[in-house]
């Protein structure tokens, strides 16, 4: 058996813990049923002895087939990693789903992504990485007595995701201690508005307001303080073509919507400015994990 | 001319100063030019003789008339008013709106709703009645450089409005400071995914999920504690088929949405329930003021 899972944007500026959208970008992982348990890593993470032995989808893989089969079994795990560690590409909500989704397929369960999803939150309690890595597409989700609820639209053919990946990390947990611990009535009803505004501008295809709709006042300017040279990014993103250009999830990635026919200029223009940064040219997701 | 300008209902629960909605309970206001200057009001605010003194409407009119015209001229203007004053209904944004729409109009200017939407924002600084007063349906708006940037969306036809209105008002302002200073993050982001979800919810017609989505932490409660009634309301509506039930704009009325063949049952419901409130049952608008 073997399970994809996409690379993840979250927050798209004012969206903090809500929106997110899917990025063809994938985690492969192969699972067989083996006489004695054997992990290999190859690509991202494959110098990390440590992905080797505390491996946290081995862990929730096990746990979970253990539970739904009431069998413990072998298994031999091919991961290919596409997505970068800790590069706020949703690297660890594509461990979570896919380890949960891996073990109801291998347990002979009928995949369920609701079911899926409301189990990847008990690991991650935040829907905004785990349910676009689930469905696809653009993303916005709420949590109501520990279920998500989410709707999902798919993204547009002519839209592509110029990612820009700089050689250091900002680690989830170090960011989020980074936010304000409160925020007065106008920040937060800014944030709603243009959250708001953004998914409208998602659902109706209203791509040229993107660039208003993306602005943020709650979590973006603090963290990207930990690496000034994102704001530079964006600055330099939105004058050369992106229709948006917010700090994915928690750092340090950007991510940019350009119109497929902008893609390569952009990345051209990024590539020459910023040489510590890895750009990538990325289509978008429609469809969240899948089992091959 | 006669300009027909409808009610709103702003807030929608989570989506504070952004989101609101259109309904078909109008002001009309006539207006000739005359040899002298006359003013009559019928409906909502007849009684009320300083509405015949110092009229908002008449002062505005002329303002962007004589602005536009480069005249000062007379004029008969007959108001038969239907929404009601100071009950969350938009009733100030209707006057504003209208004002500057019929002077556009007699001044022999096109109509050009986003243009007086923007003049409209002078005079309400939160676009979230005007926008709908002006374009109809549901609408998201954000603010960005004194304009005001809109998405709207026509709401379906087999949805109706419950409006429930107490015999007693909430002013704007007392209701605006009663709210607090600061929010954490937690009511921040429940606020933000709650409001997106909201949009997100109208605009794929997903009208089983509005329930959930029309929660808020930010201003409900606070507001409704000067009328405590209010959460027995809200409660009876959302057990009596209401699909959401939201305080209307900053109160004192309560919005309620159904699917249309409900409507008659839940306006019955409150009505033996609530002998305080008028109940009415009206259809949304999606055309926004009209010049007949």
């Amino acid at each position: 058996m073997k399970i994809l899972v996409p690379a993840t944007s979250a927050n798209l500026g004012p969206g903090f813990d809500c929106l997110g959208l899917s990025i063809r970008l994938f985690n492969s992982t192969i699972i067989e049923k083996s006489n004695f348990f054997s992990i290999s890593v190859y690509g991202e993470g494959s110098e990390n002895l440590s992905l080797k032995k505390n491996n946290i989808f081995v862990s929730i893989f096990n746990e979970f087939y253990e539970r739904l089969s009431g069998k413990k079994e072998k298994f031999r795990f091919i991961f290919e990693n596409k997505i970068p560690l800790s590069r706020g590409l949703g690297s660890s909500s594509a461990v979570i789903v896919g380890a949960i989704g891996a073990a109801f397929e291998m347990a002979g369960f009928k995949i369920e992504k609701q079911k899926i999803l409301n189990e990847a939150l008990k690991y991650e309690n935040h829907p905004d990485n785990i349910a676009p890595a689930t469905l696809g597409g653009f993303v916005v989700s709420v949590i109501e007595n520990e279920s998500v609820f989410s709707i999902k639209k798919p993204i547009d053919e002519n839209l592509s995701a110029v990612v820009a990946i700089p050689n250091v990390f900002i680690s989830t947990d170090q960011s989020r201690t980074a936010l304000p611990s409160s925020f007065n009535l106008k920040e937060c009803v800014f944030n709603l508005s243009h959250s708001s505004f953004l998914t409208a501008c998602f659902l109706e295809k209203k791509y040229d307001l993107l660039a208003i709709a993306s602005k943020d006042l709650i979590h973006q300017t603090c963290r990207m303080k930990n690496l000034p040279e994102l704001f530079e990014v964006q600055k330099f993103a939105l004058e050369n073509k992106a229709l948006m250009s917010t700090l994915s999830g928690s750092g340090s990635s950007f991510f940019n919507l350009v119109y497929k026919e902008d893609a390569n200029y952009l990345k051209q223009q990024l590539e020459q400015k910023f040489k510590n940064f890895k750009i990538l040219v990325l289509e978008f997701d429609n469809k969240g994990f899948e089992i091959c």
